[in-house]
């Protein structure tokens, strides 16, 4: 089964927004097993969207549209798609009422536009809008074409496209098959390619469950997807699967859902009632920051230190002086620093670790060291203080980035081996 | 002038990165005055791309083609051009020596897949490649069509546009055209809809030069246009534009080219030699971690605390138990507490300012306060500590960001009065 994504809004064309739904749809679509072939953007203009309509009639089954389905009248895709299949618009009473009674509880009058985002195709399957008040569009045609219309904004694409979009599609048109289930698996301290090194004949002889790669900014993570009568069937799959390449990389695979790794570190922390502080010098507070993404982090992150200038080193975390200058001095950028920093974060804050972070984000040597060269150290009651020389490629940007994840993937580490004696 | 910019790349089709080169050359194409009609994604298949080209030469004048001319079997954008064009492909000498000598200097045999990046079309201007080895194409045929071919990564392709096509297509193609000169404003402290509305009347009656919005996520920004016989005339007509629209939002334009306002502050504070530092509590350390993204900025931001846990806010910032604790107690989220940290971390690390956040960032209540309350403050060596009370709807991430672009707006008003007093 084949597929094209039409976005439908001038504001794309414009360079206005960038089209995260086509990437979005593309790969809910791929995990359906439904191949996207094209991916097009098309202005707010009837006359182009119906050629783009007809054009995509001719090379793909499943036509999904996001956008142009709002209040105004440049909103034309069910317009555009009506007229191509000969078919009328009407009212969708349900859409209607939620329009009505959206503006009745603002105590503000409902203008005649707003009731064009109830219109539907005639003779389709409306798709109610949890987060919006424009309604979706299913509906196939006797040449055996099947259109799905969405809205624009990701906010409320994402549910429609979630709650109803997709069980349509099972139910409507991927009748021969049996339903898919997939899982996320999440991965730390490895790249994209050596994870698919360590998986290779796991993914040269896939067939059921599927392996493919899940793509998510500076994040590791692979799909597996089957099909089942069940999930009690596809469980039993994919977890089978899931043993197999946990066992290969037990210390890297850090979650079997779709979250990141500082979620996990704090509900191991969390479960493990420990805590946490940090000294951050080249991160300037993006590990803490990270950490405190996380709802419940207050529990665990007690709070640190960024101690940006070697003053602050010195005044606040009682660095010594000799360590930071003079002509023998290792320096701020060094082991010995980075150990002194993540100890005496750990007993100012009285917590169960410590950690730290220096480095050289560059532009620019600083203490004749080279940009990338970092130093992080975890500090634990009782045990002793590890550290580790990161060398890292790229500019600032990348080099904080790179530190901050490293460090939380070497805390994960130390939470797994506190697990274990736990 | 129309145009179609046709990505390439099966990537992009199965969701795993998403067509951020699609906005970007929208914009700039925007900017040279060429309608962006469509935008199309296409994989990498020949059959299918040669489809996608033929039918844009329908639609468009000038093709934009970006991704697909990488070393494997798989780049085919440039021969399906070529075919398409009846024209042969040929090695472009000055890429093939780049190429030798990048494998050459790593000591890598070269392997013969990765000449195909040094291919370009018969009769082309090659597009140097400055940040990666890959040439780019730039073509006009017969019937008046104009053909770019830019590589896939943005950090290649940004450039490329930059310095090679969009010089192409100034004296190329436009050349009838006077060149088309641009301005970015910066704006804080307001959003999208109330600039507009203050601009309202310069925006209805442009002209010359053109007002446009100039998208980035977070960030208010708008672009002038104007085309000029030279970069003297252009100057000219974009700084009285910019003049009016400064002098109607004096409090708001906080530059005249495209830099965050952090890059801004750290060269006010870098040119009054003022000093800065943080206590975050709800943010995290993310107003720390905002102005360490500015490179240089360790001259003025000396360091802070992140004192997530009241304990922290007891301990290491002096605030008095009483006002956290008890029946009477204001809370950690209070006028009262927030002015505490911002006097208690200037004079900690003995800086000209005291920034200070704290607040209810959510899910879920705290201290019976509601999510989104948030205080900031900013302690100023010698004169009375300012707070500002905050009520910011939207989630966590939300929350946390706003606080943080209110906090560092705040502050650039503050550098704003020191400039004029200095």
């Amino acid at each position: 089964m084949k597929a094209e994504i039409i976005a439908v809004g001038t504001e794309l064309l414009l360079g206005q927004i960038v089209n995260t739904n086509a990437q979005y749809l593309s790969q809910e679509l791929a995990a359906l097993g439904i191949d996207v072939y094209f991916q097009t953007v098309v202005g707010d203009n009837k006359e182009r969207l119906k050629e783009a309509i007809r054009q995509a009639q001719g090379r793909a089954d499943v036509l999904v549209f996001s956008g142009g389905i709002g209040p105004t009248q440049d909103d034309l895709t069910k317009d555009a798609i009506a007229e191509v299949l000969g078919r009328d618009l009407r009212n969708d009473r349900p859409a209607m009422d939620k329009i009505a009674e959206f503006f009745a509880d603002r105590g503000v009058p409902m203008t005649d536009n707003n009731k064009r985002q109830a219109l539907v195709i005639d003779g389709c399957t409306p798709l109610p809008n949890a987060t919006g008040l424009a309604v979706g569009v299913a509906i196939s045609d006797e040449a055996g074409h099947h259109y799905i219309v969405l809205p624009g904004p990701p906010s409320e694409l994402k549910p429609m496209f979630e709650a109803e979009a997709k069980p349509w599609l099972l139910h409507q048109v991927l009748t021969d098959e049996m339903p898919l289930y997939s899982r996320i698996l999440k991965f730390a301290g490895i790249g994209e390619s050596a994870l698919e090194d360590k998986l290779l004949d796991l993914i040269d002889a896939q067939t059921d469950p599927t392996i493919a790669p899940y793509a998510k900014e500076g994040e590791v993570a692979i799909r597996l997807s089957t099909k089942a009568h069940d999930i009690q069937e596809a469980d039993k799959k994919l977890t089978a699967l899931e043993v197999q390449i946990q066992s290969r990389l037990p210390q890297h695979m850090y979650a079997s859902e779709d979250v990141a790794i500082e979620e996990t570190i704090v509900k191991m922390m969390a479960d493990l009632g420990l805590t946490v502080s940090a000294a951050e010098s080249c991160t300037g507070g993006m590990v803490m920051e990270s950490l405190t993404t996380v709802p419940g982090s207050a529990a665990m992150l007690r709070g640190g230190i960024v101690c940006y200038s070697n003053e602050m080193k010195e005044k606040l975390l009682n660095v010594p002086h000799d360590y930071l200058e003079g002509e023998d001095a290792p320096g701020a950028v060094s082991r010995e620093v980075v150990e002194v920093l993540a100890e005496q974060i750990r007993m100012i804050t009285d917590t169960d670790y410590g950690l730290s972070v220096t480095g050289v984000a560059g532009p620019g040597y600083s203490e004749r060291k080279p940009v990338g060269l970092v130093y992080i150290g975890i500090s634990e009651r009782g045990s002793e203080t590890e550290v580790f020389e990161l060398r890292i490629k790229g500019n600032r940007d990348t080099v904080r980035k790179r530190s901050t994840k490293t460090l939380l993937y070497r805390l994960w580490l130390r939470l797994l081996q506190a697990e274990k004696q736990d």
